[in-house]
């Protein structure tokens, strides 16, 4: 048993949200900017984040926090990164001691993350005036998740948001989140936040060992290697209500939890990829019959990060000439007479390269194919049995407008 | 004494040159589509091509005629790159034999090249039937340079051709190039095509060494690590007819000839990226006080490879913490909180960042720097000695349609 199921980060028992305008964002004052979580109970929590050498100073911040695994709430804003920016480290502090006072915890019981642009000094006072506001609002219902998903947004066009349930020991647990980003998507593009809860008993270490094997499948794979903005952030709560046995090692109970979690990041990755910025398809890139899984993730990854690839399924030209020379200089090592290229959709499938070598083709039905929002690229390669599914988008004028002018 | 002289690819002794249209190019049949140049007499010659695993055939042939270090000429064809295509070798070789018939030397002494879509078999019928046109056009000229520099275009929109003189060992010696290739400045984004001649005599494994030295210096700072096509290549032939001492080794005349190399390149190199498919502007990254200039160049093509960071300086936002950014995901490891950025143009510099940490700037000052056509960006480190220099270009709406659409 494991559903998509609504109610987003509020949808396991125990959590509440809210998400409201303060002013960090100036121009727009009718966009939520300010976003608070916070669960019922103490909760196991692990994070992954950016491994950009340059941090922003909310993620130092809750590195210090997550020493002891343990958290109750996330304040999050938009608008601004809080990072490279005058007092970072002490703004973040003054948000989680904020939201601690309201809630009536630890402030190292708070995460808190940033995301918007870099180099400015973060408006701490606005978010401090806002607080008040932004506690009274919590609530455990889909408006008020819906509300959070909002307020974490920037160039993001829609929320994204999903919930599954699942079975663990006999008992129903759920896991929600909320996330934003076109992310890692297009190389280098902006931050990506995620926000997990779960009514899951589960231990600090357990946790952190799922959510590190589910960013590895999910959010990494529509991601270039190293290509992380200063304040990528993916963080986890786990509050313990579903009255589950308290997972502590792994087993079914960890396979069934691990397995639900990844379903839920897979969905969140593949929400983020189909709105990278001004993106009018998603991209499905899926490698067969490589050396090994790693292989398979280098190409995929290399073919998905194709800056031409992504124009020519904007273009909805068939050009697989592009997927091959984005196979060959991704590192790995092939033979390419032995690849074999196919591109997919709704409306068909039709193959273009056999063997490393172009096919006459139906140029008609080629366009149509790739005329479809969701395109599936695949590939299969005859090396061994290595196996791996990449999320991309392509790149459109909107995705040079969007970033031609975003700071003004 | 090196200076920048005119005559392109015949500048040098004894190199004549030429470039027709053929047929390879249907659909625009006033666009010239294949050059040919020759050398009166034998040449040493060496090359550098892709590290892509999928070689286009005529780099396959040319390894071949290259074994022996020498060859008299080259033909270069745009509109199809001959690479994963049906009869790719074959097709090559016929390439080789007939311009080897009409000037009356080996096929083995003769270079190919071929740029333009790939995977559909190259019209090799109406290259061997326009051979003799085109051998019959060869002449040292200006034009005949011109002539074949725009044989060799594809989405180019600026020729790319130099030549400089220099005196080795008492003798004027004289280099010149074509070129042509958005290359590799935009991550992926086509075929890069360089063809060198030279008057100096130097023997084949000097020329090779001095090839290697500069293509590193010019070349390879327009390029991200990796992102060859599948047909790059930069060849040198070097007859000799100057009359200088001929150059065995290393020593004097070797370092001066190599300067006039490089020189050259980095001229190429720089129009190159200027002619980026697409671009308003040429983008240089110069970072000083890195670790060590291996350092230096990894975070500067880090920076001009940066989508974001091309995308900001063609909305002339002085958008530093993008700068920032890409560094941080360079893989080279630093201290943040000791780097300063500053743009730079024809219309003054301003400093942005220091220490990490964003300054209070004039936003009206940094738009008219970031307006002008050539724009620099100069970061300092204060991690080392390390310095290096790299080259690229923004990305605009123009980048997207040209490569929306080029295949068909």
């Amino acid at each position: 048993m494991l559903n998509f199921i609504d109610g987003g980060v509020c949808a396991a028992q125990g959590f509440r949200a809210a998400g409201i305008h303060v002013g960090v964002k100036t121009h727009a004052a009718w966009k939520k900017d300010v976003a608070l979580i916070v669960s019922d109970a103490d909760c196991a929590a692990a994070a992954v984040f950016t491994k950009n050498v340059v941090k922003a100073a909310p993620i130092r911040v809750d590195l210090q926090h997550l020493a002891d695994g343990r958290a109750r709430a996330v304040i999050a804003n938009s608008g601004n990164a809080n990072a490279c920016a005058p007092q970072g480290e002490e703004n973040a502090r003054r948000m989680c001691a904020a939201a601690a006072k309201a809630i009536g915890c630890e402030a190292g019981d708070v995460l808190v993350s940033s995301t918007g642009v870099i180099g400015q000094r973060i408006n701490v006072e606005a978010i401090e005036a806002g607080v008040p506001e932004l506690y009274a609002a919590l609530e455990r219902s889909a408006e008020a998740s819906d509300a959070a998903a909002h307020a974490i947004m920037t160039t993001d066009l829609e929320k994204k948001e999903a919930a599954v349930e699942t079975d663990v020991g006999g008992r129903t647990v759920r896991l929600g989140g909320i996330a934003k980003g076109s992310g890692m998507i297009h190389p280098n593009m902006g931050t990506m936040l995620c926000f997990i809860t779960t009514d899951c008993a589960i231990s600090p270490a357990m946790i952190k060992a799922a959510l590190l094997e589910t960013v590895r499948v999910s959010f990494n794979r529509i991601s270039v290697d190293g290509d992380t903005s200063t304040n990528d952030t993916c963080c986890v709560l786990a509050n313990g209500l579903a009255g589950n046995a308290v997972i502590e090692e792994k087993g079914p109970d960890y396979e069934a939890f691990a397995a639900a979690l990844k379903a839920l990041c897979v969905e969140l990755a593949r929400k983020m990829a189909s709105d990278g910025e001004g993106a009018r398809h998603l991209i499905t890139c899926t490698v067969n019959g490589a050396k090994s899984e790693e292989s398979a993730e280098t190409i995929a990854k290399s073919v998905i990060s194709s800056t031409l690839t992504k124009a020519a399924v904007f273009g909805a030209d068939a050009n697989w000439g592009r997927v091959l020379c984005a196979m060959g200089y991704s590192g790995e090592d092939f033979d390419p007479d032995r690849v074999t290229v196919r591109f997919a959709s709704g409306a068909g499938e039709i193959q273009v390269c056999e063997k490393g070598r172009g096919l006459d083709f139906d140029e008609a039905l080629a366009k149509k194919i790739l005329t479809e929002h969701d395109v599936e690229i695949l590939i299969d390669m005859e090396e061994g049995q290595g196996r791996c599914t990449c999320w991309g988008c392509d790149i459109t004028y909107d995705y040079i407008k969007i970033n031609g002018d975003y700071r003004t």
